[in-house]
């Protein structure tokens, strides 16, 4: 690997110290940059991510135009169930929408598995160009949904707010949940194994809906799955576990040899680092809603959590992806707030 | 106060010894009882709520059919923005809506709340009429939502995933919010006084939508208010504060004076007598979804969460609201191996 011109990402993630914390933003390739929602309105979202030339377009707008201190692939979790054979869509002002979720051992029996790099390769393409683009200016960071979220979204067939009829699912069926659980972790591995020999420099897992489990069936359902992946990818690439909601985890992810842990806003800083005992580097938590504040608000929270989290192991980000609508300018406020943190 | 025949639930808020824990369900008398389906399916949501032979009769029926230890009257927390002068809507496989929501300072201007204990008479009425329906046997609770959760329906117009328009609104006007916030507040204390005033034993306020919060914002927005309403209220009677996805607050919420906190199913029984380091009775956590598992593994997370929590200081509930189509007979079920717990 070539050195970086800016390695604060990975020095971050790596507990060394920095003369700032690095800042990025979850959905920084997004829905409130003006130049992407050009594209939004030209192509549909799976031809985006499908295209390596609009996903590298993509993946290096916010870079150029918001100087952010990593990259991350412009992608879609549900890339991976879709290469297992499920047919995802991705309705407008709705979002995923899955014909025929899975029901029964048949559906789960017909998951293709041995075919995923495959029919992924756009990704790794796309990959390959925006290190190319990115030209070691900055760290590029490759991503998957856990078992768990990606489970939700199959079987429910959609977003939900509480995700009962998965839940009830998994409750009445735990052998079939399972069985699904290890297909998706199997899936999830070689599809990111693939991602970090295209040249991702760190990986990042995102538990979305980790949230609607209890904390005893978390680690039933999701902790478990979530520890295989990190297990059995190579162990000299950093890796993140952003799990939502799932603030009782945080000790046991600080102890399975990732990186850093994303942090969402119901967390302070001080739990934070408290749950995790130092451990790791903590990447967040930033309310996305709070980006619609003044820019002097912005400025003052900002310099609040940064003071909170402090300069060593840690990494700005926002709590939860960035919302649509997000003004551009405040985003640029709360980067230069971090760059100015000395 | 005439002696209560079973006054468990009442012993366990004070911290009392009891021979087992008290049960009862949050949402109890709703959904999955098929008498209270029959009613539904005859009367609109507000004629329900309104008609206190009806709402007595509901309140009843999980008393009579399950065999709780406390009943809660039957309404709901937007009978409060309705007597203030909201047009609310209960829409049929949708829930809450409003047609005109808050949108500026004329909108909260025109709100009363003057003549909201006369417009929500029917509940007091209600009140008293299942006193004597319950002729001594059990306590009743008397609820409330929190000023937030309120301001989140009023404000969105309906339920939402995240209320980001909410949050978008209170953080470009935090003083609008706060006004708006100061309004509820004086509303819920006057309509809880009366409930207390007519007869009802303890108290619960849920803030179902604090979790929407960020740690720091919860304690602008939220934890103020419903201090001010605890403030406010007849200090005899027992206090229980519900707050979902508000681990982060249960430390500030064990030293307010409330008997009670519920807990959701984020939270470990361990974790949450830690947060409130004993000085309160703690209420929960089962997982509603739970309920849908198979009777022997209902029973058997049942005395798990038994032993975790311990018998004292403790009342079983749920973790949040029991689920349209839970079979009556695992509500049986979960109720009776609490009833076995010595």
């Amino acid at each position: 690997m070539n050195k970086l011109k800016n390695d604060l990402f990975l020095r971050a993630l790596k507990g060394e110290n920095v003369k700032r914390p690095p800042v990025w933003v979850m959905r920084q390739a997004g829905r409130y940059l003006p130049d992407f929602m050009v594209l939004k309105n030209k192509y549909d979202f799976f031809t985006r991510c499908q295209t390596p030339e609009l996903a590298t377009k993509i993946t290096m707008m916010p870079i150029d135009q918001i100087g952010f201190d990593a990259a991350i692939i412009f992608s879609d979790i549900l890339v991976v169930p879709q290469a297992m054979g499920i047919k995802v869509e991705m309705k407008p002002n709705f979002g995923p929408f899955i014909e025929s979720p899975i029901k029964n051992n048949s559906d789960i029996e017909k998951l293709d598995i041995l075919n995923v790099e495959e029919r992924t390769d756009y990704v790794f393409e796309a990959i390959k160009m925006t290190k190319q683009a990115l030209n070691n200016s900055i760290p590029l960071i490759g991503f998957a949904g856990s078992p768990w979220t990606i489970l939700c979204y199959i079987v429910q067939g959609s977003g939900s707010k509480n995700f009962n009829t998965v839940k009830n699912f998994c409750f009445k069926n735990p052998e079939l949940a399972h069985l699904l659980l290890k297909k998706i972790t199997k899936a999830t591995i070689s599809y990111l194994s693939k991602k970090i020999k295209s040249g991702v420099d760190v990986v990042q897992l995102f538990d979305s809906w980790g949230g609607v489990l209890s904390h005893s069936d978390y680690q039933i359902f999701s902790f478990p799955y979530i520890k295989e992946i990190i297990d059995a990818l190579d162990q000299s690439i950093p890796k993140i576990i952003y799990a939502k909601g799932c603030w009782h985890s945080l000790t046991n992810y600080s102890k399975i040899g990732v990186s850093a842990i994303g942090i969402d806003w119901s967390c302070s800083a001080r739990n934070a680092r408290y749950l995790t005992g130092n451990r790791v580097s903590l990447q967040g938590n930033f309310d996305p809603s709070r980006l619609f504040s003044s820019k002097e608000e912005i400025k003052t929270l900002t310099i609040q959590m940064l003071n909170e989290f402090g300069k060593e192991k840690y990494i700005a980000n926002l709590g939860h992806g960035i919302l649509p609508e997000t003004p551009v300018e405040n985003v640029k406020t709360f980067v230069s707030t971090v760059k100015e943190f000395y």
